[in-house]
């Protein structure tokens, strides 16, 4: 339904640097505190991720709260398998150092939260994927980073789980066969707040410069 | 090279009011106003999106500015091209409706910027692509929403071109063999501020609900 028209909100200098210190301040957290967030705070989050731009209008974000313990168990299998075998992949000095990121805030955050893209959605006709077809799946995407701002504005952290089986993922949580996992996101409130990303504050790597990322033709 | 420390800032509920107003009114912009964007401003876009999350930190988002005015030629007739074979998918009155959505805003915006991941990055050291290695075309998508948020706050619209022969974009912007093109954006002063989506507007798919997008296991 179109809303009744409404003046365009102004967004001036102070909401910018602020909106900026967000983008600075938001984390990948792997390190949660084990008390709960309300229900409602996370069906606003989900809600505002929900504002998120998608191809055709398709909106083909779905997201599932896994709340049964012996799904949260069979996920956390599932990622303890993956990362074995990711682990393997690296050697020295470097899989040391791998090894000392805590890469999953699976067993201490309180919310588990999986997000798919709806494959076969009827919702925008078709509109904008003949050409490049996984623009549907990238809708979600935005819809996960979008739900991150919002969580971090509100003090909640999110962590994004990608060593993990995604079909295992699907059976385990008994989705729609058209349903394509995106992420496996961890949220609660985080330990502590960092400026720089875990995996720079471990050696792992750091951040480059403006010159190694905008070209011109 | 990590920052000294600092504290962390606090956003509180007029913030995040302000952030949610930003989600409600970033639209998909396709009608610009002609007069060029300040190429200061543009980089700060640029510099904001390298902030979005990223697997392993990889950082795999490359963004070209398309200024060449032939390139820019071939990437509209590579558009017009995928629009006409999208066209044909569509029967009766919503074909109808589709032509009428006017799709691209190439013509008009002052700024294309094509962007892209690069899958042979070197940053990251492959953490984290094992299983879903996907997850490094979505970084580059996560950096494009961040962008089309710091843009909206800036008063700056985009608009996403997804209807586009991908292979024949990076052909056109002669860029490195495992760069892959995540989208192709256009970039002005918008001709107008919208609350609803243009496709919303036009009839073609309305928001749906919480109900229809979150779900519990």
């Amino acid at each position: 339904m179109t809303e009744p028209p409404q003046a365009p909100p102004k967004f001036d200098a102070a909401f910018r640097e602020q909106l900026e210190s967000l983008f600075v301040w938001r984390r990948d957290v792997r390190h949660f505190r084990t008390d709960p967030v309300e229900p409602d705070l996370i069906e606003g989050l989900v809600s505002q991720a929900c504002l998120s731009p998608s191809v055709g209008n398709s909106q083909p974000w779905r997201f599932v709260l896994v709340e049964d313990v012996a799904r949260r168990r069979a996920v956390r299998d599932n990622f303890l398998k993956a990362n074995e075998a990711a682990l393997s992949d690296y050697e020295g000095e470097r899989a040391a150092a791998y090894a000392k990121l805590k890469l999953s805030g699976l067993d201490d955050a309180p919310v588990h939260l999986a997000v798919f893209a709806d494959k076969e959605t009827e919702r925008g006709h078709g509109l904008g994927r003949q050409t490049m077809p996984e623009v549907l799946e990238y809708s979600a995407v935005a819809a996960v980073n979008t739900l991150w701002l919002a969580a971090r504005a509100a003090g909640i952290g999110v962590g994004w789980v990608s060593i993990i089986d995604p079909a295992a993922v699907c059976k385990t949580l008994d989705t729609p066969e058209d349903w394509r996992l995106i992420a496996y996101l961890c949220i609660g409130y985080p330990a502590a707040a960092h400026r720089d990303p875990e995996l720079q504050r471990a050696g792992w790597q750091s951040r480059g410069h403006l010159k190694d990322f905008l070209f011109r033709r």
